[in-house]
């Protein structure tokens, strides 16, 4: 595979480049998904057309045919093992203004990239940052990402492998590319995504399963947590070795919960990892 | 002039292309200035730099050296009378992931539009959405628009000209694309924007002329105002004729501000308004 590989459409055609005058540009205004590869194919994709869909009428984004989405990614992932696609759709082109034109194409891009080396046993850094409630933007995935870009600056000046994230009253709501799942009690929480956060496809899987809760969690909770780990739908489930003063060692609880994961979705079981 | 003229830079270098890599694009990492131009210069030039300058600071983003983006503003208001030129910097180009390059070439824009038909008397719809309380964020005119976009495609579903945004506390905070100016016992006031909100150039300006004063308002202090108007860097200072039930028919007091800022900048004479 080409790492870099990428393409641009506009609606249902090949576009060779990206105006200047696209809203995802002036604005981010548009959606992303970031998609794991696995034997040439996208195991979660359901789940992320899915959420593409409610963020598409959330924002009143017109999206490409589906088929004709799902054509172009299977043309781009041919021949490629394991790796990452990334699926961006903004609203499309547009004029001075914040006004969105009600019939505009939109313009998508897919970009393939290498799978990361998935690290377990992360140290967390605090974000000083706070996630802004907007419940109109809450769950969906879209492009206005700067909260994320500086929490994740944050991440890189401590030297830590990813950061907590809460919200301007101080509840727990995410790391900065993943959700955050507690243990406590013998069961796992996540924090609800309806103030702020994103509504992660494999938090969305774990919920459907039953494995997983909705809760309000303090920073109390997190520091008293048997457990801690993160999940996304790029790296799977991930056990967390620090966060401040607290520390994780026994990580068997995290093990028991990727265990139907794995059985489910097998590119997430660590020996399949390798491209 | 050519009305869609435009030009892309990284760094101090001319660009062909947009790069779909680039962070503006990805995840509306970047800032903007949109700014009146008059007889083939900024008048407000040192005002948007400025308000870029410390958006900049604020995101970590690296800004192209000042000389030479004069020089190709310069360039490009040659022969120009009156317009509306945007620039546009984003943190460059980047990889998959929020994480910001340390040394990334900030990509940057500039785009020359129309100048559009100043309205005065607008009518102005009551936005759902409200902004949300980001304080890292506020005051700078950064790409995460996802709001305002979203308002303003409420005020075109209303048939309205402008729309009144509030926070989720229903403090008033601006228009959807200027600031909001409420007449209260012979003063003007504007809200605060270090919740939410972008400190406009204009509204700027008049504090800085001890012809405006920040202050806490309410959706009351709205209702119950003697005048009500709006202000930004390309139209102007703007009176208000509707909100709601309210009514304004006397603008004797938008006038009187107005006087002072044309005696300043000519451009906003009315009779300097045509191209």
């Amino acid at each position: 595979m080409s790492p870099s590989a990428h393409a641009l459409f506009a609606g249902e055609g090949r576009i060779e480049r990206l105006s200047p005058a696209n809203r995802g540009f002036a604005y981010g205004d548009g959606l992303f998904e970031t998609m794991r590869v696995y034997q040439g194919t996208l195991p979660l994709w359901p789940q992320h057309l899915a959420r593409l869909r409610v963020g598409a009428q959330r924002l009143g984004v017109t999206l490409p045919d589906a088929a004709f989405m799902q054509a172009q990614i299977a043309a781009m992932l041919e021949g490629v093992g394991a790796a990452v696609l990334k699926l961006l759709v903004t609203r499309g082109d547009g004029g001075r203004g914040y006004a969105p034109a009600a019939d505009a194409t939109p313009v998508w891009a897919l970009s393939l990239h290498p799978l990361p080396v998935v690290q377990t046993d992360l140290r967390l850094h605090h974000c000083e940052i706070t996630l802004a409630h907007q419940p109109t933007l809450a769950g969906i995935k879209h492009c206005n990402r700067l909260e994320h870009v500086l929490a994740r600056a944050e991440v890189v000046r401590a030297g830590m492998d990813e950061g907590v994230l809460c919200d301007s009253d101080g509840r727990l709501i995410s790391a900065t590319a993943a959700n955050v799942l507690v243990r406590r009690a013998g069961r796992w929480f996540t924090p609800p995504v309806e103030r702020c956060g994103v509504a992660g496809v494999l938090r969305g899987w774990l919920l459907a399963q039953g494995l997983l809760e909705v809760a309000d969690l303090s920073f109390e909770d997190v520091k008293n947590a048997d457990a801690l780990a993160l999940c996304n739908a790029v790296r799977g489930i991930l056990s967390v070795s620090s966060f401040e003063a607290c520390r994780w060692h026994a990580h068997r609880e995290t093990a028991e919960l990727s265990m139907p994961l794995m059985h489910a979705y097998p590119m997430f079981v660590p020996s399949e990892v390798s491209p």
